[in-house]
């Protein structure tokens, strides 16, 4: 499709190597990091600058040419598939650190950055930027996907620490959204608005962030528990005291195993919450003391420490690393990862409904999740190949979502709807706020060029 | 106006008195509590129930009415007016506390219900509502303008603050924003897009809040400078410094003398932060004694300390009624606020340059502000007769809100836009961006009937 379009043809005159018709590219940027098939693009452009993702898009539009903006490709939920073909825009070569404010805890990136680039980066000036998904996913795929972590439970998810963007939208021109300051009552809240918008309202090109000072005192601990849900207790319980607690993360026994076995620990066996507590010396003394009295009320071991700030990075690449380490649990699979998220009193209940359906399923799978928002991942590795397989890992991950709406929670606590989960919407929203959502769509990409059949079902 | 319109018969015939076209309840409708000039609704309909909103709604929006939601009525921008007439729609009979989570720390609320109420319900469960505006503002208001206060630096503002909300659209249909869940991942985030749209995109009848936990320890003490720009650098320190304050508030030392004189308090005369720290009794101390050495670098006095809770209580309310304070310092004189955020560094810049207009302009005014988040009020008492007067004020006004945009800020840190602010959304967003504010209005509101003439200047 679209192959003798003009646009194609300018952007391979101007550009060179940075556009591609390579069929090992364009697959490699029609799929992500799951079991979702891949739709390739018929293109793909490698943008250097706002202005040329401005002039991809406006080559585009004038064709109707649809276009998938592209960071690191570790989408989850078949955000970068391209059913009606088009031109992925990949941006990261957009790596530029353009401004970083440590006096205003703050700083602008291009959208191509990486976290952990920007950490490195932020690391002599004293501060860190928290937001913290398993990959190491570009800045501008996190606003887009509205994306959190391991840090949200303290520091927020991509919603609170973007403050303003650069987006170039479906004609083509380019928009600020808002200011520095740290709030604004002024007009619609066009950030919010584009955060979490999987490039559906317009792509974004630049990005800047609230960040956090380095903690003065940080420790972390691996703590063991009889069984699954005495760990999401203990961990509710954590967040119902109030305690400014910085991680908690919940890894189900056989998670431990596999994590052990792929990241080379020595975890101790069984179902397990990971801390971590920031703050002042006497803060987290404080904090741990008073962890400490609640998780053995629910029959924990004694604290395993990492002390060292090399344990802690391992300890913590690992918890990363575990949708990989469950992955390679089982050659030649696909992952398939859930990501419910429900008000916390009704945790403990959603993971016992998770561990009851996967032992049932007899699935490769584990539990793990960001238990302090009452966020959890059921991580399958599935066979790509098995419909039967594919089908009843379906039907779990669909049993978990109209569980969690039932109790007032959400499909997605993180991942995104992407193609994956649009049939959800209809579960999650009355008809009447989705067609508010199309409306929208139609108002600001009337041509629909932008990430085609992403986020919203068609009306009912 | 409408006043044959088939709307307001059939108001009228099914509520009796609960629709009214008494003249002073229509003036008192369409005014606030500052110097803009009244536009009075056509009538006033107080609703008791989301459908009856609805039906409100969907009746005027048969004939073209327009509709503007009233809460407490405590707006500073002129968001209540009635240029082109139309029904204000009064929610302050929507008193109902639907539900509280202690669990889950949140709870749901009919829009009517203040922020005052609202704590008193909380305080026996140990819970509170963090964002407080001055006034005792109705919460469904305070969602409508994006309300900050006091507490905003350590709990952020109502973006932060509400989960969902049920919002009556333009058509009468009815639609809840999201879930109860603490993040989600799912599709536009509309809750944010209705947070701060003034009315001008649905009415939101039911809001569901985050709750915070009454701290195991607070307290609060004020604290007097050499004058307005050490007190302003010392709060930017302790910013910076990332302690994590509950609130500080400047005085500037004419607010000082307002305040003891209208609130009956004896604070030192001289320019004054405010502090309150919360947290546990180890670790207020520990943020005292860091605040203690950074303000004693500014040339502060001692913390006179407000030890007993009664004691914080009057400091706060007085806090509260800075504003009335002003106004008690000139007879018959009306109220004009303004209310620029800039980033933590520009704080101590902008100030000293409202100082210096102030006293230039001779103008009975005095400063204060929320200086944590980079944003204050210059408090001024008018003379609503005295047109030259109004002008001097608005040039203030502009001249503050220029250098704030000119610095990375914005015009409006907590008060919004409403009528008077709306010239200056063009000096703070490019065109295109307002376009797709204008493009969102009119998909979601495409007779344009809720709160015309609010928020969104006319393209260029």
């Amino acid at each position: 499709m679209h192959d003798d379009s003009k646009a194609f043809e300018t952007l391979a005159a101007r550009y060179g190597a940075r556009f591609s018709r390579s069929q090992a590219l364009r697959e490699q940027h029609g799929g992500g990091e799951t079991h979702h098939a891949v739709a390739a693009p018929d293109a793909v452009f490698f943008a250097e600058s706002t202005a040329e993702v401005a002039e991809a898009v406006k080559l585009c539009a004038a064709e109707g040419i649809p276009v998938i903006a592209f960071g690191a490709g570790t989408s989850l939920e078949g955000h970068l598939g391209a059913p009606q073909g088009g031109l992925s825009l990949d941006l990261t070569h957009m790596q530029k650190i353009l401004r970083v404010s440590p006096d205003d805890l703050d700083c602008t990136v291009e959208a191509g950055v990486t976290r952990e680039d920007l950490n490195a980066y932020l690391r002599d000036q004293g501060l860190f930027f928290p937001v913290d998904p398993g990959a190491n996913a570009t800045i501008g795929g996190m606003a887009a996907t509205r994306a959190s972590g391991t840090n949200a439970v303290r520091y927020g998810t991509m919603r609170d620490n973007v403050l303003a963007l650069t987006v170039v939208l479906a004609s083509g021109e380019v928009i600020r959204t808002s200011s520095r300051a740290r709030k604004s009552a002024a007009g619609y809240d066009l950030t919010r608005l584009i955060v979490g918008s999987e490039g559906t309202l317009g792509i974004i090109t630049e990005v800047t962030l609230r960040l956090s000072g380095i903690p003065e005192a940080v420790a972390a601990a691996t703590c063991r528990f009889p069984d699954l849900v005495s760990a999401a207790e203990a961990a509710i319980t954590v967040i119902q005291y109030g305690v400014p607690i910085a991680r908690v993360e919940l890894m189900e026994r056989r998670l431990v195993d596999y994590t052990n076995a792929y990241s080379k620990l020595s975890l101790p066996a069984g179902d397990t919450l990971v801390f971590e507590f920031h703050g002042s010396a006497k803060g987290v003394e404080e904090q741990v003391e008073t962890v400490r009295g609640i998780v053995a009320d629910y029959g924990a071991a004694a604290f395993d420490w990492a002390t060292a700030p090399e344990d802690r990075s391992r300890l913590w690449k690992a918890r990363h690393d575990a949708f990989y380490a469950v992955l390679a649990a089982r050659t030649g699979s696909k992952g398939w990862a859930t990501d419910i998220c429900v008000p916390i009193s009704e945790l403990a209940g959603a993971v016992a409904l998770a561990r009851d359906l996967v032992e049932e399923a007899g699935a490769t799978a584990a539990i793990l999740g960001h238990v302090g928002d009452g966020n959890f991942h059921v991580m399958f590795a599935v066979d790509p190949d098995d419909q039967a397989e594919l089908d009843r890992v379906g039907s779990i991950n669909a049993e978990l979502i109209r569980h969690a709406i039932s109790v007032g929670g959400t499909s997605t606590g993180e991942h995104g709807i992407g193609s994956g989960k649009v049939a959800y919407m209809r579960e999650e929203y009355d008809e009447a706020a989705l067609a508010v959502m199309r409306a929208i769509k139609a108002a600001v990409d009337p041509k629909g060029i932008l990430n085609p059949g992403k986020i919203l079902p068609p009306p009912a």
